[in-house]
């Protein structure tokens, strides 16, 4: 078989709804599945490493590649920006590698509309009660900016039925599970198969090789 | 979350593509996932139970059920025939469960008109000549017989493109894992969720309770 250029994978849902966990582990636990890194305005956490976590970069060099038609997707949350560099998209897709992108609702819609073949899987949180349990933990400054969260939360619930998928996080192993499956599932559609069928059962270069 | 009703896997493919055995792995691996039990012209083989691996019947019964509509999909082959019951069919999938259907490409043709939702994956051997060995270890009566089973894949091959997804079996456990993931997949797409998404994280009678 012809190696097959991979497909993007979206992972959005409401802030707190633990996509970039259940990002973290499906790329740790499939293979062929990596995630792209993206270009951010907002200085690093501690731990983070530049070029592994995120692109760092100044508001002026990330206005710069908006501009100049750079990012797949983009997006302004908490005060910073946030992006996915579209030639690194590109070079992985075409070694065959399938790509994650942990990003929200609006640069989800984004690559829907520039990515032909994107799936998107909305990650949705067991309750807001919950979301705003896991936003707290993650200490997130004031309670103006959780309630401001918190409402786009709700309005980004409204937006799941745009998806492909939606995959309730519960329980954050059977969600892993979910997502993993959906990739799987996804690299088996005909649709992306295109000429791989026939000649794995009728080509004549492989009878008399079992 | 309201029990959403159960959709419809096909697992097709050429005589000998070895989707029994994965159909019956996927069966027991996956919880909520059943077979419907098809009814037959064909006599019993050694170890087969009447309703458990089929409904054995004759030939004016069989006709019957035909012509009365009973049956969601029928096909004959090898010289007898084999179809699926319509009221069982309902039953399983109105009580929650997926249902597996193990039937060939002409009866997933039915299914596909038929029945909504249905999700149809076709199983591709790994190459004509492992075929024609798995058709032989199976005991399938005459050369004549081999060789007309095996024009029969190959024009089924050419339907692949028909299904949903494909998965090609040159290693049991990994198509196993595929069909399995197919199915988790299938049970995280919005189109099927419908009304579920938003209750879950919005309903007031989930916050309060976590």
């Amino acid at each position: 078989m012809t190696k097959r250029e991979g497909f993007v994978v979206v992972l959005s849902g409401p802030s707190g709804a633990g996509k970039s966990t259940i990002a973290q582990a499906v790329v740790s636990r499939v293979p062929g599945l990596v995630f792209s890194v993206s270009a951010t305005t907002r200085p690093p956490r501690p731990g983070e490493v530049h070029g592994r976590d995120y692109l760092f970069c100044t508001p002026e060099a990330f206005a710069r590649m908006v501009d100049a038609g750079e990012l797949t997707e983009w997006t302004s949350y908490c005060g910073h920006s946030y992006g996915t560099p579209g030639d690194e998209l590109a070079r992985l897709l075409a070694q065959g590698n399938d790509v994650v992108l942990d990003i929200d609702t609006n640069g989800a819609g984004q690559v829907r509309r520039k990515v032909t073949g994107a799936v998107l899987v909305f990650v949705v949180p067991p309750s807001l009660l919950d979301l705003e349990r896991r936003i707290r933990a993650r200490g997130c400054a004031s309670d103006d900016e959780l309630t401001t969260r918190l409402t786009q939360a709700r309005i980004e619930l409204a937006a799941a039925r745009n998806y492909d998928y939606a995959v309730v996080n519960d329980d954050v192993a059977q969600a892993i599970e979910a997502v993993a499956s959906i990739i799987r599932a996804e690299r088996c559609r005909t649709a992306r198969l295109a000429g791989d069928l026939v000649p794995a059962a009728e080509g004549t270069e492989t009878v008399g090789h079992s």
